[in-house]
């Protein structure tokens, strides 16, 4: 009574290699027996919560032992405040990757085409190769999305795009005319998936909020997290909005009890606090100031980026450089799995945790 | 430019209705505006978190603009010591209806048989729906699984068999002889899913413990969850213990971050607290004697339970019951959806609140 329980599974997932997350601190402490180390190898917000958000977790606790409300009236609620969406358009996921897996099994049967650009992120190869769909790479383009490469790869079994603005790992971003000049060309039934998890931090011009074209372009979906600029990675709280005929099929396979309670609490509470998304902005680009300025002395290549990261050319295989800086108590990401193995993903950090990174760098690289 | 997304969506989910969760204690008050609501509709440990949740609860706070540990070290270590089976063979999951989603996701292609029984777990059908897999569908024995009957129905397409031990909603279990009986008739191929949801009420002789059979039965995958006794539902916490190939492919498809770092923290903390497992227990046990007195003061009848239930025979469509008894801020579930139209399943609560049930009760059979 034995048997190969791989061979069993589905086509997609016996060819599935899991997602590679950024190095706990935990982890490091346990490996390397060392303390004070800092992490930028995640893009999250080095802030910490805000304090009405902390308030909203210590008031959930006494209900620690009911369900969540499986429909997140509050959170859709503050969100339809907020944006401007109607709570019937919106799908709350367990992070933004929830609902990036389920707009892939609501849509994507085996064999369709999936079209994403190289170097964007991982999560949409993953779907992809999981429901056993054919991926379509579109080469990149300055490292970013090229969105005429992405058109012309659209054939008649192209069910879903992907497209992240600004782009993780590269950071860089589509102009609102570009956007919009690409999905003039997307037939009607080829849904375009826009992965919007950076967008509170771009101040720039003609930088498109997806949003405002999902009126004109039924077939695009946004999604959006509060695991960045809003500062709850550990919660796990993204959404997609979307037309009302797609959230309904997003919210039959979505397992009902998808964010828990306290994850909804504190995105409520953290979508309160607009001052704290404002200082953690500003935050963000005195960071990138500080790091590219650092870079640059260290006579370092960036790709320029919209984002909470910088991607930096390290002109050699980054692998030892990743290790060296593991050794120096600084965790950054390769991001090698991304085909991109010469390269270093640095997350902006506080600025002593900046000056932390660029001290070791500075070490590792005269070492 | 406009097409229908619900035709464009996989097959499965076109045909998908979802699920059904008890009605938010929140809900009733938007829609009665009535206070001082008791909920017994979603078989919740009634006491609230202990005191060692509360405190990993605040002491995560700090952390909240982090990932969480993708791979739940802490936890699965903790698992490890008090379960006794090796973290390699653990998968956490969003709650347990995660990893049965997982499960299926893994083994079911379309076409495939699923046997169930009748008015067993509603999750075990949406799984099989959303992969349009062909659900098998046994007749139930005394409303519990009539194992012979599922045995009888494996083909050559079956799949995956899911078993609740104890049953949702009806409270019915299975013993270790029949189990194992059952088991022995299974091919090693056919994946046998063990939902131990309520394991921790049960204190019955000869009730079976799935992890001590795994090791004759490598099919075998035990699920379980920190929602039910250990009192930790807000938080979705919930587990797989499998062979080793099983654990690795449900750790390819699984969400990288599906548990949340709270609700990582805040289950290692209920585990150590056995205490806390013990009264809540105790409490079980002293409110369904409590409940089981009451009901038959009323002359119900109600479907003998193991779990932190009673599903109650109300001899006539429920449904007005149903709404009677909100009206009387008294939330029981329905389960009309599960083909037992004429049932009410009433969670154990605290004495007051079996007491505020059973006088509802009273009042609306008398009106």
């Amino acid at each position: 009574m034995s048997c190969d329980f791989r061979e069993l599974a589905v086509p997609g997932i016996q060819g599935l290699h899991p997602y590679l997350p950024g190095k706990p601190v935990e982890e490091l402490e346990r490996e390397l027996g060392i303390s004070n180390i800092v992490k930028l190898a995640s893009n999250e917000n080095p802030r910490g919560p805000g304090a009405s958000v902390t308030r909203a977790v210590s008031a959930s606790v006494a209900g620690l032992s009911r369900y969540p409300d499986s429909n997140g009236f509050e959170l859709k609620q503050a969100l339809e405040t907020e944006l401007g969406v109607e709570s019937s358009r919106i799908t709350l996921g367990n992070g933004s990757n929830d609902v990036l897996d389920l707009l892939g099994r609501t849509f994507i049967q085996p064999g369709d085409e999936v079209i994403y650009s190289e170097y964007s992120f991982v999560v949409y190869a993953l779907v992809t190769q999981a429901l056993a769909a054919k991926a379509v790479v579109t080469p990149a383009k300055n490292w970013g999305h090229d969105l005429d490469a992405m058109a012309d790869a659209i054939t008649d079994r192209t069910r879903m795009i992907f497209i992240a603005n600004p782009n993780n790992p590269t950071g860089t971003w589509l102009t609102d005319s570009e956007l919009q000049t690409f999905l003039a060309k997307v037939p009607a039934h080829v849904v375009v998936v826009l992965d919007e998890a950076y967008t509170e931090y771009v101040a720039l011009d003609d930088f498109p909020n997806g949003l405002l074209l999902q009126a004109q372009y039924p077939n695009l979906v946004v999604t959006r997290t509060f695991s960045k600029a809003y500062g709850l990675a550990a919660l796990r709280v993204g959404f997609a909005v979307a037309n009302e005929a797609i959230t309904d099929l997003l919210n039959r396979i979505r397992q009902p009890f998808n964010v828990n309670s306290i994850a909804l609490s504190a995105a409520v509470a953290a979508l309160s606090d607009q001052e704290y998304l404002k200082r953690s902005v500003q935050l963000n680009t005195a960071g990138m100031a500080q790091l590219e300025c650092g870079l640059a002395a260290l006579e370092l290549e960036w790709i320029p980026s919209a984002g909470n990261f910088l991607t930096v050319d390290m002109k050699q295989d980054a692998a030892e450089y990743y290790q060296a800086l593991l050794h120096q108590g600084v965790i950054v990401r390769p991001v090698a799995n991304y085909g991109m193995p010469n390269h270093l993903r640095i997350s902006i950090g506080l600025p002593e945790e900046n000056q932390r990174c660029l001290d070791a760098l500075a070490k590792v690289l005269s070492a």
